[in-house]
């Protein structure tokens, strides 16, 4: 597999589904043509929806950038990396749903639960794919064994934020929605020294 | 036909249509605000949509890696090159509506004879395209004779799987659903030894 | 501008345009679950919606050959280019709308009509574009001035076939959908020896 | 992070997102078979929805344009670089909903003030983004700090006519939609002598 064409599709499929996102903001079909007062309050009352749309363009925005630092340490990309590839992908775009799930009931708990439960599916396919990477030695031969062991504590730990999360949304769905919004910003605001993406690996 | 271009517009659009199966998991319309037990249960089900949707995730997943092994042998690409792979492509766009109906009506004879119609006329294009390009002798001067051979066996086996799941449709639809499954599964699982993908061009 | 990312652009455009097609392809909202020979029906009954797909999809396949084959003969993209480009690609995206409504409405003179004003705006657009690339001398330095007159000669030929079906539409819709499909037909069907691209750039 | 792979993401959701504006574009749900001339009478009546398409193709082509004059100049994207660029991104996948809100409601206030408030924010991520790179010294060594200052100039000026339209939209819905329209139509146009791209990076 060229690795040039396997980043081409993936950045593609990252794109569109952080595109996509957009459909999920939409005004209910009015019975007859609005007043503008009317208008402004469906646009206004839209508010959960674009709170989740900015949500979850952080989300995959972040996911893109780590899959990028991710593969500028790999070489070689072997037949189960693509098929635990193919699967990241599948949950990523999974995500529009569930965002407009959330969007459409901010205070139910299937809601947050079915993304907490998206996020964290996210989560462990980027620990089985960077799992597969260390035990077939897929990197670069110049990448510090630091790195790596760096990289993997941060997976583990994004992982265990978005679990927790998923299951705080079955106490508390306002709270997980928050603390969702809470992960995101933290990940997203660059922080100190522009500091060198490729020790940044982990940070999703 | 610059052969960077023409990979890059397959990529476009496979990567396009995979992400337009998200489109085919769609809550129902509510006639009031639900209640959270109420929405629960519609999330659930929606388990055929999600089935269908992995599935159909997996079918184009696999076509993609296909149509990278097999243009990864090919030096030259002409007119009808170009052609029969607009036919693929149109193909490949039609399967997120077969998927959608598959998934909306998962015991239906029409929507799962539909869907392994739609599989079975990949089939036949992957084996359009790949028939004129032995026949023009489009491969690069040092692909073997063999890994064309067993390409093509594989092509003819893949085709006449997914044939026959759409025969066994009309018959017993709820086992057609079941089988693509089982085809998808049994490609999608990398065997063995991680094998050269060159000589697997043909798994499909 | 850097002709790598202008044609990138370009093809990322032509490629969700022509995937969008299949939102066009939709089953009615059946009132209560439909029985399977009541979605058989449906399903038949969406053939124009498909037949409006494949013409489509042929259509924008045929613009995306030759905006290759055109720009293959360019050496200098200049912002008038980008404009009249970006005209050529808005004609483009909207040529789903257009066939939705061909498809839903395959004998109405309105929407046969839309649809080859549709075609007719796509190649005033491409005709243009060529006009102002002839004016300013942006091809490369070994283009035959016999490609550049042929070429031309074929752009002109496209753009009366296309305004002469949109005519038709006016008297006789079904005649007209016939047309589009005959004239797709011919330009996609790959003749004779497999002619040099550069040649063909005019036959849309 | 790579430029390539950096500018390529970007392209990507700027295409899609162009492309997504036709679904903006969409015929009313007919109570029965709507005969020839009520067909006719519903296409016609879409004209505000295609104006509304052609403005926001104008204004994402526009922003196509500038995003590419912009990092034509730049050496290295760092991590800020990339999250003020995933905001402009952001707020670029939210044209398309601004646009069919337009399209649907023309004359409405909370319809023409929506629109303006998304090109502003546009502005912003513009701006935020190019005082960033000024700040950070990440333009190549060779760019002219006259070519950064004119397109600073640019870039407030864009801001301004955006912020003004949108404040305008308060008092005068029409006008502000008319003004939108001349902004697009002014930066569009091709001007004098073919300036080079990278002095023009500004104009937005």
């Amino acid at each position: 597999m060229s690795k040039a064409r396997f980043e081409a599709f993936s950045d593609s499929v990252f794109a569109f589904a952080i595109t996509l996102l957009i459909l999920g903001v939409a005004l209910p079909a009015f019975k007859s043509p609005p007043a503008d007062r009317e208008l402004a309050r469906a646009l206004l009352h839209l508010w959960p929806d674009v709170l989740a749309y900015v949500l979850s363009f952080g989300v995959i925005g972040i996911m893109w950038q780590n899959h990028h630092a991710l593969f500028r340490l790999v070489e070689r990309i072997d037949r189960r990396t693509t098929f635990l590839n193919l699967l990241l992908l599948g949950v990523t775009v999974f995500i529009p749903f569930a965002t407009s799930t959330l969007g459409a009931y901010p205070r139910m708990t299937s809601a947050t639960f079915l993304y907490g439960l998206t996020l964290t599916c996210s989560g462990i396919a980027f620990n089985l794919l960077l799992d597969h990477l260390v035990r077939t030695g897929a990197f670069h031969a110049n990448v510090a064994q630091a790195t790596i062991r760096q990289t993997t504590i941060a997976y583990r730990l994004g992982l265990t934020t978005y679990a927790v999360a998923m299951l705080v949304s079955l106490i508390e769905p306002a709270v997980s929605f928050a603390l969702y919004l809470l992960v995101v910003a933290y990940f997203l605001t660059p922080r100190g020294v522009d500091a060198d993406l490729t020790g940044k690996a982990g940070s999703f």
